[in-house]
């Protein structure tokens, strides 16, 4: 029988005080790697409340470098069991420059890189364009213990360019930490069919790719700054097999660490049965580089 | 109130004499544009069976010049109505070099072009690759009287580069005939997510680049020539709104004219709501023209 590799997804939901729900993320990913997690994902900006709700200077002292007090504080966890771990930052990478930045870290070789986030989102209470500038390190795959991965932030899920990059780098299993909800004035009009949305093309970055996919979304209702607004982050984090459908899917409201058992033979399997990789037109594919293709 | 645009999808089951099948797909899209449908879209290769079952040349003769009998015909149709009609056609180019050929026929204008299935498949029971050279026209879009539409064809389907070429020559409207079933023996531990990845991946299209899809198979039993197995076509025909969501969908097992009302202002409306257009990385896409990004 193939090996299985066993995903942990931590979904949380976030507290006003960043030691406090950084610490409950090492303590969350403590109990994943305790249950035999060998890769372990939190979700998009962990440590604080998604603070681009508002535009904000004071925010940026969130801001920490990478490596920094947090890296080394889950270098040491995963030193310790061997597991591979996937982070999600707010880089510090010079006074005035910031990135939403990615870190793998693999058991006891420590930090093996990052990956900055490619599409920075701008709408109401997403206001990423004012903290974020665009990632610079194009899209990445590494190889870990855990298999050959890569990483995607929140608002790249909507680019199957994204997607496509990263598994044309060989990666077996695409991670994509998030902060995603609903505006609660909207929910009834547009909830359903905004996270069917997310569901949807998320699962069909592993369908054409014939990869796995996991999402790993916050939860919890999180106000808006100095508005009477906020937003109800939709949790229902998951784990999407190469064909497309969920292996394991977790509740929108709780709080929980959601496990999933991969094969990753069935990568190749699918591969085989629809063998898309094969036929690309790659000599037709280079409008794609143009913004709109309307010369 | 916004103008829409009424679309019609044929669904069809093909028998074995394709004068009769022609003579159908002619009688339904009269009956469609009789209904008012200003947009008739036809599915793939709907004059035979789907005779890619097996390899044999004799199959060959199934193929007709384009401007050709089965346009005329449908020209005729087109010009009496000034209806927009999609038909989907095995092409004979030149002797010896045949292509899978849409072709868009605008009202009394007649026809508008034709677009060559780029992505061929290989598989079982879906030997393409022996009838169909690889198309060498790109991706296509045209004005019409029913909005701007592009045509791909069926495993086009499984490539978001095809979807996102077309929608960036400014498409409002992906048209996919197609020609997809089960394996019957396939089915029972198959079938569902099988059919769950193809729509799937196309809901993903209109999400992806805001558009509408419009996918129209076939349905029906065809038996595998010389073979005891065969082909169960889902049919299962269907439009997706720009925000990814079902407008209508045909069953799996009835011939049936299914109607849509597209509000085509919903595009701008879903694309300013989530402007994934504005934030595409193109400064990072070139290797989507590579086969595999291995260097």
């Amino acid at each position: 029988m193939a090996k299985t590799l066993k995903v942990a997804i931590v979904q949380m939901s976030m507290g006003a005080d960043p030691a406090a729900n950084t610490a409950r993320a090492l303590a969350l990913s403590t109990e994943a790697v305790a249950a035999g997690a060998e890769l372990v994902c939190l979700p998009e900006l962990f440590r604080s409340r998604y603070f681009c709700q508002s535009e904000d200077a004071a925010h940026y002292a969130l801001a920490e470098e990478i490596p920094g007090p947090t890296t080394a504080a889950f270098e040491k966890l995963a030193a310790r069991s061997g597991a591979t771990l996937v982070l999600s930052l707010f880089e510090r990478r010079a006074p005035g420059l910031y990135h939403n930045t990615a870190v793998v870290i693999d058991g006891a070789k420590g930090m093996l890189g990052k990956y900055r986030k490619m599409h920075i989102p701008d709408d109401p209470r997403y206001y990423e364009k004012y903290y974020f500038t665009p990632g610079d390190l194009g899209f990445r795959a590494w190889d870990t213990g855990a298999g050959r991965i890569g990483v995607l932030v929140c608002w790249d899920q909507w680019y199957p360019e994204g997607a496509r990059l990263t598994a044309l780098k060989g990666a077996q299993i695409l991670i994509y930490p998030t902060a995603i909800g609903w505006h609660p004035e909207e929910k009834a009009a547009l909830g359903e069919r905004q996270h069917a949305a997310w569901e949807t093309i998320q699962r069909s970055h592993a369908i054409a790719n014939g990869c796995f996919v996991v999402a790993i979304n916050r939860t919890g209702f999180e106000p808006e700054p100095g508005g009477s607004g906020g937003i109800e982050f939709w949790g229902q984090s998951f784990v999407a097999a190469p064909d497309g459908h969920l292996l394991v899917k977790a509740s929108s409201t709780q709080q929980s660490v959601l496990y999933a058992e991969l094969d990753l033979g069935a990568i190749e399997r699918q591969r085989q049965g629809w063998p898309f990789l094969r036929d690309r037109r790659i000599d037709a594919y280079q409008p794609i580089t143009q913004r709109f293709d309307d010369e």
